[in-house]
């Protein structure tokens, strides 16, 4: 059984005015977080408070890199040419490197955003954009990569160090991708059942599929989401259940120590 | 008499598909560039290329942050907080080291760029939240400061390295601050006239005012322009004449050894 | 005593995901709206929403153009020349018109936002600049300026039509000017009061100052604000208390006619 | 033989400090203009200049929309909500109107942009979201579509005013869609080809394929292209030609009176 965890989470999506997100309750309950990086959200007050308050509370933070894209948060897919996407990653983590060394933070993850996350899951050419741009601005930056996607493939191509994710607020087909969030069930959204779900995903080391398939799955890091209330209780009682299960939540280079 | 002089002029300002400037022409004249950061102009794949070119020909970068504002060329004084501008200086800083970190280079100083520059000449809360900005991320970092200015004043408070700037191509009041561009006379566009006075300053540590009174200044760089063909054609003209002078044109982190 | 009064409040400040102010809750207080125009704020499908909105409540709709700078929220001030500000302002204008087409709306009036508007208020330059912007798009949109302000005189020199404004939750200095919001008291937070001073203000046409002087104004439109819960109680308790005393609220183009 | 053909080409397409193609040589040559209004390009101040040179030379002014995309001059494909993408489209329009109203010009047609207008001539969707956006604003607005393309669909099916356009400097396939740029001899760059094709289709209401293959296709428009020197010669070449010919050159309102 495994004695420990990471959970992550993203926070610092604001910008100037706006106000997104919980990032005070979710920083309660991660040990990882992602900070946007000025282009799908953020701007380099956000970025400082959200930088602050991380290392206040002992959690490591990673780069939330997204598409330059702010209207649409970046969750619309942009093509963009592989070259101007790895610089544009590599200007992301360097930004937040900026903003993290008030209170001597080092970054040490990243994890792409929105839409770019969707795309760097099944596409070679992004996945490995993506992970040039990381080794370009620090080889010992984990790329934090859903499991199974061609993020995975690119970081152990690249040399990377490589830190797997799963859900524990998704339901997965008996492929080991997520079911798609139009399908009924997709979003679990029962704290309960999501607490149960998510000690057992980290005793056993496998997923249970929606059709009830058990996929043995690598993963060292659970992503939790913090903006809607229902996502936040969920995250809560997970946390909690990780907690009273002796399961330790450590942040994700104590992870892959 | 001076054996060694630093110059430095500003580079990469395109934003996509836009091109400005003689990067190439003027990259082969100074020893250290100003790189713009993506806020006043430049983009990650601009800023790219800038730093390879800078690498390839030995000249040291820096950074050139400025306001915000695409449409204003960063040349509209913008009222800002003190603490927005100190992070929006760090993130600047920190997103050109990103870029930087391929071909292994490192950011080495920081100059404000435009409006921001202007007000921080003369605004001491300005130059000092730059300078802080700069200290956040690194302790090390020039802080490349008009001579006499509110940037002098901010670097020495701080403990940060300074290099004085005076410039090439502008002429001086009696009070040792630049004439306003709307004099006449204001900008130097002979070749031989800004020639013979480039090499006067660095023999004799002293800038002649537009009426002809000696100032003793201490400099360590002379600001070059290189976005129009006659500020080109005198910034060639200035450092062939330190080269026959045998004045050496070196680079700021020689300048300051 | 007058028989009837406008009132008005900013609307559409989203932007993308970022929700930000109550706009339903205004809608029923306010009978003309002010649109950010995607500038400082807002942009097409938000400003889409707040036209529709605004049909259905008969409530009329005006321009609300800010400086082009989101992450300042059109609060900071820029130095911009008075012709891009007044191209800027055609074009917001426009954009809205564009948008307003839905529905078969017209934009009737034009009221600055955030740092233009403080700026125009005492500055002629700008708002003179603003009043050919406006006049250029149309002639028979109405200024609505503050009352006794740079904006007020423009209108007046531009032959605009003219709607002086004043505001019920801000105190007055003996000279006609707004207090600074730094001064103690210069936002006025108490429902009662601000009814009170409403109702006062529209039937005997003066403006009590914070000392207690009357300052005979002339206005045709109050400006209430509805970003925060005290703002909205206070514009409420004020509509109520104008419905109380049989003061008629109505739109704009109404109150000119 | 056909008397008489509209030309076309896209203007205003700088940024503030950015100056790109050459408007003015371009205007010799076309009678319309679709003019960049602020998201893939162009600014308030600059829609000011290209419109008024417009009104100069008897030019007829259309919006020339695109995605919101600078960085990628809208050249990137960008997935966005139908809704979205209509008001973008409605937002721009209306703003080059407000713009155009210097002068007292009218916008008279609408023709996407880049990545949009390749999006949009196959997608039947992205085709009549543009399409509603034009009629909200004004029903009498032209919808500029490529020939045989989903925009001219969208029109039809809109009762949009229609002007369909073919290319005079791009290589068409035998199904009568053009060929990609990176196919050998995709781009006619030698003027004196151009000029006699050019001629050869108006005259004779026929495409001729790579392939030799004659393509019947109605077209009331030409799209010119200014942005290159070489896009220039053939441009020119092409309206000499066409005036050599005898056949007037006209606006896009009197083409289809």
């Amino acid at each position: 059984m495994a004695e420990r965890i990471n959970l992550n989470a993203d926070i610092g999506e604001g910008f100037g005015l706006y106000a997104i997100g919980n990032d005070e309750a979710i920083m309660e309950i991660v040990k990882s977080v992602n900070v946007a990086c000025g282009m799908h959200a953020g701007d380099p007050t956000v970025m400082h408070e959200a930088v602050l308050k991380a290392k206040e509370r002992g959690v490591s933070v990673g780069a939330h890199p997204g598409f330059n894209d702010l209207w649409g948060f970046g969750r619309r897919r942009i093509d963009m040419s592989t070259t101007d996407l790895e610089y544009l990653v590599a200007y992301q983590i360097g930004a937040l490197a900026g903003i993290a060394a008030y209170g001597g933070l080092k970054v040490t993850h990243v994890k792409p955003h929105g839409a770019l996350h969707n795309m760097a899951a099944v596409n070679d050419d992004y996945a490995l954009a993506i992970g040039r741009g990381i080794k370009a601005v620090d080889r010992d930056l984990v790329y934090l990569a859903l499991a199974g996607s061609a993020m995975e493939r690119a970081a152990v191509e690249l040399g990377l160090p490589l830190a797997r994710e799963a859900f524990i607020d998704r339901a997965y087909g008996d492929d080991g991708n997520l079911l798609s969030r139009k399908v009924a069930g997709a979003v679990i959204t029962d704290p309960r059942v999501a607490a149960e779900r998510c000690v057992q995903m980290v005793a056993t080391g496998e997923i249970v599929s929606a059709s009830g398939r058990r996929l043995p799955t690598k993963f060292d890091s659970l992503g939790v989401h913090g903006d809607e209330p229902t996502a936040l209780a969920v995250a809560r009682a997970c946390r909690d259940a990780l907690d009273a299960a002796g399961i330790a939540v450590v942040t994700l280079p104590e992870m892959l120590r």
